[in-house]
């Protein structure tokens, strides 16, 4: 039998871990929402050739197997593990294109699985929190400023440190760079993607090592790199490198755009930043990322941009434009850091003590009245010693101990076993003083 | 590229589905919840020899491969995707044991893969909703009489038929077997539990040729399996049959202790049903299942008992209790009958119109208000006339639409787009009138 061990890259929590998980995911469930987004989710599993058409050839896909088939899988199609959630959205939008209305505004919180290399920050199975708007032809820029606005007051009502979302626009870098008579853009973008990474120097050597740019060609490459600005004036900056081209112009005027929309927002959480490149995916307009601010080695916690061609079908296309939250990155950085812990870690608010077997019935009522209150509570299992009841709770982390009557004429009582105060309670009355009836997800002081 | 079809076996549901699936599983959570259990989630993925070794022999496995190294899979541990979530459950207890107070209470909902041939109510890829309590040498039949409790809240508390859970013990059964003299425990349960599908005359030929059973022998088990009642009469019934023996006494004891914990749970909901044999499953004790009334033959909607030995570790032995809800097939039942629909399509509540481009920003106001105060809307994306607006709302299933003022001493304004009615609102303060906040999940009338 296998050893029983963790799998590396295969992340697990502890259960007080997950109830911090789940409690982050239904607050970002709710901000989705209210922006009026709706759930999908997709199954599991692409056809293999659909992965491999629409995904970058670096991902490492799982193929599955079933095991009683293993050599001859002539019957089935052959299937994969998705590695993303815009994959299986494309091939969703374009499978339901008759019962979805445009633009599809689709939010999807799901693991997603790539069989690369485990290492900090990267896993094998990981949560995505992914939100897209579909357009039929067209979608109006008016979308990717809603993106940073949503993104923003997901991450800012989370109790985690401040985030700042970066945006740039690809077509502002690809217009600089045709101005300067770079043919390959791609190429370029992939290089300066580096520059968090290695910097100025390494990718200014990259560019003159690999594309064979001129030293002129590199400044201004660089230079533009070096812009960023809290509202638009990044634009004048441009212009001062000189170039100007009708791709360029476009891209300025939509990335001003989306900075114009969001100036109601904190100082410091949104940024024109034009060293955004997202090298190897398919955006083709505004790309986003975001930094939690004072943890910037952990990388984009949250990335995105504007794709013009999602998926088409005849002469139908499809442009999006989406981010995708990195659940998993975030939750373990949380964890690893001790950043969030819950206030306690069970949803178990009151254990009803259980008095003799024949109060059995009754504890049940007690719990039942509760419940229907709102207050979660167990039952002790069995009439022990009452020391051994309040010791249980105390294990667990529940904060109360009720004790029914032992007589008919008696009242019931519940003890804060934090404090040791115990007074008359009823149980359709009662409610826990201060803010213990829910769990509550805090950092610790 | 792959034709865009759905893969057999692999459901998913439109966004107003989704919807519906995702508020009733918030419901389920938060009726585990308020009985103490915490969540869990584990990885996708265990170690095939792992659920080999511990799974039934007639699951359908799927075994994973990184898509480069097909052929050569020597690097890693063999894996396969969970066939249920009570295998990870074991794995999880043991690998954390240390961190775990016990009794264990936790429930986990996460999707699980097997490789049947897909048919009505059976899938390759489904929920689970699953309750577990686990404890460490012993665990008090107590939990045995929690579980159909919080299964009948869980489930009266979904706008679904009622539920009927049905509720036997293993060691009734096996005590009235061994006093016929049948050897043969297991085979005798697995032909039992054909009673459903293939009837009295079919299981009594199958005891007949399979075990070869006396015509007395099987006249008595099938009498067992007509007993039912809902409350602890059954216990004379089965006592009528005549037999005796210490593992039918403990078992009899059980099954009336649960059913003497439940007398408070409404008539008909609950009832001891001595014909449930759980035949392959590695059940020890209690066994569950669960009727939706009126669509009997869609099958227990919701299974589970006692297992006095889920793992163990040297001299520890984890007993546990526990329940399955199987999501996907109660969804797919209701889905298939149009039992139930979200009172709209998106989450949205308030469409906030774009009077002209000037006005962007005052929208984005008005969104921002609402939302603070828990309102979904969403901003239309570009000024166009407000007819086209209006329906652009509608076809979303939007019921408001909100005005702000074209000057500024001008009010804002509301319309309630079903009715035609239009009146003046202060984004400060206005909401919707009536139940129009959040989507209600509803039967068609």
């Amino acid at each position: 039998m296998a050893k029983i061990t963790p799998i590396s890259g295969f992340p697990e929590w502890l259960p007080e871990q997950r109830l911090v998980e789940s409690r982050l995911l239904d607050q970002i469930r709710a901000t989705f929402e209210s922006f009026g987004f709706a759930p999908i989710e997709t199954r599991a599993v692409e056809p293999i050739d659909w992965l491999l058409a629409k995904g970058e050839t670096d991902k490492e896909i799982y193929v599955l197997r079933r095991i009683h088939d293993e050599g001859n899988d002539a019957g089935d199609a052959r299937l994969g593990l998705h590695f993303d959630l815009t994959i299986p959205l494309a091939r969703y939008v374009l499978q339901n294109r008759g019962h979805l209305a445009f633009p599809f505004k689709r939010y999807q919180i799901q693991k997603v699985w790539r069989g690369e290399r485990p290492q900090e920050g990267r896993f094998r199975e990981f949560y995505q929190a992914d939100l897209d708007v579909v357009g039929q032809d067209t979608l109006p820029l008016h979308y990717d400023a809603e993106m940073p606005r949503l993104l923003y007051e997901t991450l800012s009502s989370l109790p985690i440190p401040p985030v700042r979302i970066s945006i740039n626009n690809r077509k502002v870098l690809e217009g600089v760079y045709r101005g300067l008579g770079i043919d390959d853009i791609a190429g370029t973008l992939r290089i300066m993607d580096k520059l968090d990474k290695i910097g100025e120097a390494k990718v200014g050597a990259l560019l003159r090592s690999e594309l064979r740019l001129s030293d002129a060609a590199i400044d201004t490459c660089l230079a533009l790199g070096r812009i960023t600005s809290p509202d638009d004036s990044f634009v004048d900056a441009v212009r001062d490198l000189g170039e100007s081209n009708a791709i360029l112009d476009e891209g300025l005027n939509e990335l001003a755009f989306v900075m114009q929309s969001l100036t109601d927002l904190p100082a410091g959480s949104i940024v024109a930043d034009l060293h955004i490149a997202r090298g190897l995916d398919y955006y083709t307009g505004t790309v986003y990322e975001t930094a939690l601010v004072g943890h910037e080695s952990l990388g984009s916690i949250c990335s995105g941009g504007r794709y013009d061609n999602l998926a088409s079908e005849g002469s139908v296309r499809l442009p999006g434009v989406g981010v995708s939250i990195g659940v998993t990155r975030l939750m373990s950085k949380i964890f690893g850091d001790g950043m969030l812990s819950p206030s306690r870690a069970v949803p178990t608010c009151v254990l009803v003590a259980m008095i003799s077997e024949n109060h059995r019935s009754e504890a049940a009522k007690v719990a039942t009245s509760l419940r229907q209150r709102g207050i979660a509570c167990e039952v002790h299992a069995e009439p022990v010693k009452f020391g051994k009841q309040i010791k249980y709770a105390d294990r667990r982390g529940i904060p109360f101990v009720w004790f029914p009557p032992t007589e008919a004429s008696a009242p019931h009582e519940v003890k804060d076993i934090r404090s040791g105060e115990q007074a008359e309670a009823h149980p359709d009355t009662w409610t826990p003083p201060g803010d213990d009836l829910h769990v509550r997800i805090e950092r610790p002081s």
